[in-house]
């Protein structure tokens, strides 16, 4: 085993092992051997997992033991826990550790943990990796999830420029791209392409059933489309619940948006406007292929 | 060439020349050898593409050559195109032969040309193949297009069991399987799982644009979830508002649950009332696996 040449840190500490913190703890061991890796859960059977596929260095309950003289700390636990585990772990940080996180909101982080970390002099920049799945748990964690995935970098304006290039550079060996931003722009920018496209799946689902048609009938005549068009919502409530309180902030104003936007398209639709309605369908038709 | 011994129909007629018409005498080529095949179309272009790949016996913009002798006759244009063309083939029907139509609407069709046929002693029975693409055009055709698509067959109750039997068969040798079912329900089922679908990619795609964020921003982080929640609304708009209007009557009330149910959604954000939010989004989850 050697140091990568480009390898901007000889440790890593992962702390909760999900689909994103297992796939990453596999991710480091493909991409930047001779990294040592550490991983960290509250329970012990994600660890047992962990330890029988040799996927961490180390496997611990311990935070002060997943921490210490580590330095890039990942938080992979839902971002809700980040405060209480920041208040748990500070104590062991090196000074010139770097923490960070793969949450989905960023505005309620930079404002929790991140300003906690800045205020006891540690550094901390948002990553949010734009990849998943609706799959969970480290059993379907794969080393491959963040090749070709966008990774938001949100900075406050105040982090060093040598620490975020580090940064960059390791989500950049796993093969994703990394784009700089501000976190109240990435809360807005997430809440129009994943968040508020979460629940119009979700809204989808829930109105093709009726009590008029048989559950069956339904079944049998959905094609890909409604499957596709609904994929999303299988994700997990309790995780989607998480993400979208803490993003609600910038998801209520483009749903009050969106419901306009359906009062509107059921007008056109009542007086049979043909024409408009089909500027309306085209407007759509533009947004998506400008987007995707 | 032996005519096949199951082979309903000894020769059909598919009028209109788009991505199902051109699959469909695709598919019968490829899954019925020895039946004779006839192509109409309005415009001289899509018959010399078929000429030129011999995709039909027959390619001519005559009705009246098209239809005549033929025991299967296939409207695959426009639903709104059906009546004008239904006088003027008429003449040429033989007594036994079976119109049926590929439209993604049945009521329109059946109060249409299904009660024009009917008076004058035709048999008319409605196809809808859950089968298609965001791309248009015989340029697109595939032979494959209905091979595990499910079809709904739709009758009034007035058309002989013969005829159903021989039409179920027809789609059955084209790899699809068929459902028979009324007009009315038909109507409401292809609303929940394809026209709401429909309208609620394109409201998500809609949603995303805002003057305040830049759209490569949205474009750089847009992942596989959003581009699969708007992929249908990329279809032809011209051909969406033609088939959104026909069906008006079953989809707006379906917009009306919605738009009440955005409310409801919109209003637990406000409140971050997790408890209930969760049950809300583990109901679309539900439903969606009870569909899909």
């Amino acid at each position: 085993m050697s140091f990568g040449f480009s390898n901007p840190f000889p440790s890593v500490a992962v702390l909760g092992p999900g689909l994103i913190g297992g796939s990453l703890v596999m991710a480091v061991r493909e991409c930047m051997p001779g990294a040592e890796i550490r991983l960290w859960a509250r329970r012990e059977s994600p660890l047992q997992f962990a330890k029988e596929r040799g996927l961490a260095d180390l496997c611990t309950q311990s935070l002060g033991e997943a921490v210490q003289h580590v330095k890039l700390i990942v938080l992979a636990t839902p971002t809700g826990t980040y405060s209480e585990l920041g208040t748990k772990f500070v104590e062991y940080l090196d000074k010139d550790a770097i923490v960070t996180d793969v949450g989905s909101t960023k505005g309620n982080v930079h404002a929790g943990i991140g300003s906690f970390l800045k205020k006891q002099g540690h550094l901390f920049i948002g990553s949010h990796p734009m990849a998943g799945s609706e799959k969970q748990g480290i059993e379907h964690a794969r080393p491959d999830l963040f090749k070709g995935a966008v990774v938001a970098l949100t900075t406050d304006g105040s982090e060093d420029q040598i620490a975020l290039d580090k940064l960059r550079s390791f989500w950049e060996q796993l093969g994703a791209a990394a784009i700089a931003m501000d976190p109240h722009s990435h809360d807005e920018i997430v809440a129009a392409i994943s968040h508020v496209p979460h629940l119009m799946a979700a809204l989808t689902a829930r109105t093709a059933i009726s009590p008029d048609i048989a559950l069956s009938a339904l079944g049998q005549m959905a094609a890909t489309g409604f499957c596709d068009t609904t994929r999303v919502c299988s994700g997990s409530p309790e995780l989607w619940t998480d993400i979208l309180t803490q993003n609600a902030e910038a998801i209520c104003p483009c749903l009050e948006r969106s419901i306009a936007d359906q009062r509107r398209v059921l007008q056109l639709l009542q007086e049979k406007n043909c024409r408009e309605l089909q500027q309306w369908l085209a407007e759509a038709k533009r947004a998506r292929e400008s987007i995707c």
